[in-house]
């Protein structure tokens, strides 16, 4: 291992790299790491150095906070490459600003951007070559923070860790997606951690998202858990609703996640000229809508599989199917999106930043 | 080290214990931990088979899914010693049963009672010094579960480790509690996990905890997320409320944590004669008894701190102060436990198991 400096981050570099062993053609989502991570702690009531090193397992107690009380959050983002090789984001200043709100709401410590923006510059410099040129191929970027104070008090913990790791990703056809309308369980309460990227939110579907694929839905489309009756988001993806030639997608709320994804996509729609409507879409709208014939689309938006399209929705034990599109909203979208984050097409937006 | 091992369990000691740097007299809640953790891993669909070991921090992948998706869920319970240095359990069983709920809610695998109840009994015969004579004194136990298999995909781990932790614990004057009644927060949502123990819904309630002890209150009574109307309970209590001579306390839900002390407390009740309601309790009500003098005591109840008095609430920025009574049902109650907790008295429920 050699170690090198900047001002800001500690780097000590792996002595070897993994990326020789690695099927970049056969990827299966988020279970292969990059040589390097990101580490950062929180003791005393300040962030110490930033430390870049390899890959590996670290040391923590049993009575660790973020075991026995959930304070962890986290963040989902990509990394692309050009085709001349350089290396870009997508927005990163609004995940690093959904972090910092994911961190009030925990009662964690905020962090300044000088360690989440610079660390991505920093980890992503050393990682580039498995950032692999291509549309469809990416690096996903998972920082995260974990209270690692010590103690089984249900209190806040005094110490903390922030990381960054980064795992290779590749597009790939999830296989047609079915969707079930949430009835009795729900994913997020009214004044509670919804719209906060907490690690407790996702534990929360798994039982209840079992229980669908066990019926043969891959998602289930969460609704208001007060009465059931408005359509939210699914388990990771922000969702959008066409009824004849306008989408809907609901007002995030605390109860729901401020995605990206979602609102890149309202603003590029509107540029295409296609209408959008951010209100609260009824359950009892999208059936009538469905039996009337101007129910067009249903997709999910998030950062993972970028868009979505949903083929059907099942409700009160009924199934319904959706139409099959020449001109479907989600794939004009997702190609407008992607060729901003690849950087085939001109980034009007503003919305794309090089990796330094 | 020294090894030994019974047919279920495999046991290395610990060299020397920390038991005499430990000062029994001042014991913060839940920041010492005694000699050796129990360890128990979920692989390939199966549990092998636990370890009792030195306590000491443990390896984890920084893509472990507890870190990412809060899969973790906890039991919190004691033992206690009575005057014949015989080491004694509180209905253990409930423990177990809740553990598996909460696993089951979460989508982990439950645990046998063969790991679960009889983890208990081995460490705590390795650990009984630790467990000190004396009412108040008793030693906190903490089974917790968490996923340790790898990745950053949202689904559940096919990968889990079962621990058991031990920390001394003193029953001392908490000052008195003043709690504030949830007008815009929330705990739990329906159909959501508020009737697990699971780690993420402890961090939910960090940031509105830490308003209201700005406010200078110790506690929230949660109340149902829909309407702000119902009382629920607080953060690791259940509630009881008294209204002239009437004991009244929320039905247990899904919303709502199944306390053991809850439970015993109403058995308890009821052989002493005293009226039980299990209901909602509404917050107008609680007004309205508060202003005409019928509301007498307001309580929480919990193994940490057993039955916890609350001298008065905040609602609407009004602040009702509770009478001071001479024959507290808090009181009575917490009598009446602890002594059958610490076989003073006779335990005619049969809630008592002793360490074998
Ligand atoms: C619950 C939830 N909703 C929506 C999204 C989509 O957000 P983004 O577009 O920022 O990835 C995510 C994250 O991927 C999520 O976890
Ligand atoms: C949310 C919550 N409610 C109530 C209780 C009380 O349950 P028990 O009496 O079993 O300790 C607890 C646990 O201590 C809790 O975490």
């Amino acid at each position: 291992m050699t170690s090198n400096t900047t001002n800001e981050i500690d780097i000590v570099r792996a002595s070897t790299s993994k990326i020789d062993a690695v099927d970049f053609e056969n990827l299966t989502f988020g279970n292969i790491f990059t040589d390097h991570m990101l580490i950062c702690d929180y003791k005393n009531g300040a962030w110490e150095k930033p430390l870049i090193k390899p890959y590996e397992p670290f040391l923590i107690d049993p009575s660790a906070k973020v075991f026995h009380y959930g304070q962890a959050i986290f963040e989902g983002m990509k990394a692309y490459k050009d085709e001349n090789d350089a290396v870009w984001l997508f927005r990163p200043d609004e995940n690093h600003k959904r972090f910092n709100h994911s961190a009030k709401r925990l009662a964690m410590p905020e962090i300044p951007e000088e360690i989440f923006i610079n660390g991505l510059h920093e980890i992503l410099k050393i990682e580039k070559d498995w950032v692999k040129k291509g549309k469809g191929n990416s690096l996903y970027i998972r920082p995260f923070m974990i209270a690692i104070g010590t103690g089984v008090i249900a209190q806040p913990s005094t110490q903390y860790r922030f990381m960054i790791i980064l795992s290779p990703a590749r597009s790939y056809y999830s296989g047609e997606v079915k969707v079930i309308i949430a009835e009795h369980y729900s994913r997020a309460a009214n004044g509670g951690i919804g719209a906060a990227k907490a690690a407790g939110n996702y534990s929360a579907q798994f039982y209840p998202t079992k229980l669908a694929n066990e019926k043969g839905f891959q998602q289930i489309i969460w609704t208001d858990d007060a009465t059931h009756t408005k359509l939210e988001e699914a388990g990771t993806m922000n969702l959008f609703f066409r009824i004849k030639d306008t989408l809907y997608t609901a007002p995030t709320s605390e109860r729901i996640l401020d995605g990206v994804t979602r609102k890149s996509l309202i603003e590029i729609a509107k540029k295409e000229g296609i209408a959008v409507e951010v209100r609260s879409v009824l359950v009892s709208e999208l059936i009538e809508a469905s039996k009337d014939g101007s129910l067009m689309e249903i997709f999910g938006a998030g950062t993972a599989a970028v868009v979505n399209p949903v083929v059907g929705f099942s409700y009160q034990d009924t199934y319904y199917e959706l139409p099959k599109l020449e001109n479907s909203f989600a794939l004009l979208l997702k190609e407008k999106l992607t060729n901003i984050q690849y950087k085939i097409d001109d980034d009007t937006f503003g919305w794309t930043v090089k990796v330094k």
